[in-house]
């Protein structure tokens, strides 16, 4: 099984990380592909942010299909151009911020979510309300690191703040687990969760196994509705 | 007051159907811009649709900030791109299917929406309930015309079969008004209205006029969180 | 354009509060007319001094179509007996909380309330949700000032607590914008939009402008369902 | 145990059933007092007609209080006045549409409701969504009977229409319960249950039985919030 | 009338204190039978604990239908198996939990439920969900004291925890009533409704009395769908 | 990694047919437990049979962890017991109605979903509506075949009213994608899938290969809330 992992930002270290950290988790006879634009900024940091990466996104969901892809991940929390993907490959693409909700929704009665910076606060609640999740989500948490701090040689400042706010998260929100709001923070999951005593989830591999568990199940995106091919013009 | 309205697809003829539109109900003090992308599809018709045609939207935005905007309408139903809009103007940008669903909330228990392709009916009803409309929106309808036709020299078969849907939806739906769900209709309302007894609200006009009423009372688009101005990377 | 503004109390420099409130904001052509029914309570204060004030607040709408108006402010933040005037006139009525809230939809991702007093908290909470704003509504907060407190000849104290916890809101809510409930408050909007940093909606003005937005879109209050005519017994 | 049963609208043959409704129902020890004010409309159909009942509502319920009651119902399946009866008086105050429904949410998974006239269609639509029991009401349908038609000294016409609504909501709604929708089908209830194999809720009887629960269960409305008396201007 | 009220768990002092609080709430005409099984845990504190105690109530709620129950109770706040016995019975069936909130909706604009373990927390948000009453519940609340230190000798420990709770939440969450969330609260409502100057309402009594409401209005669940009785197989 | 796929009814040839989709379906190294209680009811038609398979259920949860299960699949489309077997085993285990649900929001925009009796369509409505699926749940269609039809030698008459909904779903719904609503319907997802143009989703799948991708993922049930273990009596 093939998988493309498509970092809409141009940071090559996040995608550097996104690889990494799906190839972990990947299934023994998944291949991954991971990849960026060059194109696009450097980090997705709100609604702009998000409009200019689709052009780049959509070229390099494209590559991935003639690269023979069975299933398609967008690894950028926000979740941007799922929609527009889903029309123009036939695989299916899943995003990681809803295959993270999807899974904490399996495995506990509530969540919060910690992510980098408060602006995204309002897209994620959105996200939430959208995806039918909203009332599991207890908070949604910025430790006010902007995006690239996680991709500095020593990231370990950055580090600290998102496991001061996962912790704070528990204490204070009653939730039982905790999404991580970023791709770049996709290689913090496993030990926060040994240190925090819950299930501390990133989207990364969650959107990585979402993607094995359905072409695994021979299902792919309906095309006869939202997601059908686009028109001819 | 300076007032810009993007079509964000490249159709000059339905960027003139705007202008016009929003000319005949602009007030005395109002200057029209009325604009499109050269390099857009020819029209939206779904998300893929939609992503491609944002970086032109972006870019007649900034050109109509340059040109003195005090507002800005983006005159498509699926309302694309607002938060990016929202993020690089000061001046409130107005989406034409919110527009025209706050409206029809204060004249009417209830609304549906008579659209062009079925394709688009899910994302309407993203819409509606992104809103908060949801409960009053008794169904989305599409005539099932692609959105062009309604630029043909003699409109009148896609006008006609509109016609057809906005009766249906009055006899059928239960509803107290309809939206028409594309900016390729505005011209059609004010006859609709007197041919079928309800208020047949187009969102080119209601989006013009919220915008006037916005500048009006002093308001603009908040700035400290979701639509502050995107980050320098 | 003619725009009746009844103030359902009968405390007249409310009433000339929101008429200056109007004349500043009101487009050039509108036409204004304030009044207040000399028999109502002396202030809305919970959901008795509302139906007290019903029979005047009707009284008062019905002389305004005898005045030519063309459409129609009900100017209390409980939106009290809007359905009633939308029977009985053929322009578009409006009220001050929800016209307030469907602009703020259009300017920010969440805003909160700031009233006089506690005992209203929960008919603006059930507000939001009837209007399909409870998503966007962070805080209901109460200054816990009576209304008439407002009208004092120096009405300075009650404006520095409306302040300061108009800037709790923003500090506390992770709101984006500050809605002020009573239009007792018309005259502190902009003043406070300067202070504090965000839109500090007033909803008279709001439905001042939103009224002239309608009537200049050429729509009227539905006619087919709600809000027809009351039948004759 | 006393219990007031305000028919808010003038007719008295409405009151009559209503009160021979209530006798019927009423425990050994419940003494009831049925009243309806002179000067209100012959019936509520609409916003207008429940605005113009509310001073004569108010009336009889201080009334009411004077004879002693422990309990109220305001007898309009409309629940017109509910907020401020419950801030004039003590005991507790019961609607009969949410009587209606909170029961039938114990008995049955869903319920539609049966109606008089389709403009009383949204306001009741509404009720369920402000009682939070949109979710279990499948329908709402209107006999399209004016209220009156109900007292006509041969009722039978209209029962029949009711009967074939009933009739009608469980065949093609796929509801276990109907409510009927207006206080002048008190005496149909029983007879319709028997016919149609599913619980025919009548809100008068519910209304009265839920008085007596509340009495007898040591509970009154909550005086600290909402429901405080009205404050002295 | 003869009601019914099944205490899931195996502590016959809950028991006792549930058969109590019932006689002294009810009508002079009931006759109460109060039961539990003797192979259930001994008390319920969790999904798997309500689980393991639904064969048993079952059993009892058949033992009731022999005894010739009218109605029942089942007297445990999560309200478990409450459809199963729907199935089995004709009468209605009660839970404490559903029956405090719609009692509390005619009563307050919003409560509060105050429990035992925060382990029960999800479980009563999600009935509040479920029945449609998460816009009035404002908090759940844990006073962290295990079910079965209510019926330690001395009692008192355990109540001072749940006055201090109740307390807090006037003071803290803005509702205007309290729901106490465990039967073996029952014996308390009534004293702390004195002290803290709302109503705390206890689900027992309120089971109790909507019971003797739906068989005094001649109701019953129905039987034409999700309640009807058991397939044979 | 070893699953255990439990059938909480009695009948074996149910069983046989969960483990051969399983098996059908599971990746390389997973091996596959299919086993069903012995005394449950024969099929699960209702809240009553569900109550009564949660011994067996339970009994056979714990001796899949004893067999050293990794994860735990409960092949009931009513998610029986989901909750209790949470709590009492440490891997993840998902229910096939909340699996189905979850993969289609990531592969259509709406879903219709295809059951054997009426009796259970509230209980899926109700899933729905607690997984946060309603908007996306179109309608629940009760194909009117008991659950054991699907068992019989010759399945084909059953086979054929599902494959007939399934088709009047697509047409009449307009949902994006079908879901199969009971465990015994397995066997046919593929089929109808190339025969319908749309994903007909299979639950028993989707759920084995969720839990294998949350298994992957490297995580588990969160243990400090509702899901902890029972507290000892």
């Amino acid at each position: 099984m093939k998988i493309a992992l498509i970092n809409p930002n141009s940071t090559a270290s996040m995608t550097d990380k996104v690889r990494e950290a799906a190839r972990k988790a990947a299934a023994p006879g998944t291949e991954i592909l991971a990849a960026n634009p060059a194109d696009a900024p450097a980090s997705i940091e709100g609604h702009y942010d998000e409009a200019a990466s689709l052009a780049g996104l959509l070229r390099e969901i494209k590559k991935a299909q003639m690269w023979g892809a069975d299933a398609y991940v967008v690894a950028c929390f926000d979740d941007p151009g799922l929609g527009a993907c889903r029309e123009i490959v036939t695989g299916p693409v899943l995003g990681i911020c809803e295959a993270a909700m999807h899974i904490a929704a399996t495995l506990a009665t509530s969540f919060s979510v910690v992510t980098t910076l408060g602006r995204s606060t309002p897209i994620i609640e959105q996200a939430a309300r959208r995806y039918g999740m909203a009332h599991l989500c207890k908070n949604v948490r910025a430790a006010e690191i902007p995006v690239l701090d996680l991709e500095q040689e020593d990231g370990s400042a950055a580090a600290k703040k998102i496991e001061q706010e996962t912790r704070r998260a528990v204490a204070e929100d009653g939730c039982e687990a905790v999404i991580l709001g970023c791709a770049g923070m996709a290689d913090l999951a496993a030990e926060l969760t040994q240190k925090c005593g819950v299930p501390v989830i990133d989207g990364v591999v969650c959107a990585l196994k979402m993607c094995e568990a359905i072409v695994g199940a021979g299902l792919s995106t309906s095309k006869i509705g939202a997601y059908a091919p686009p028109r001819k013009k």
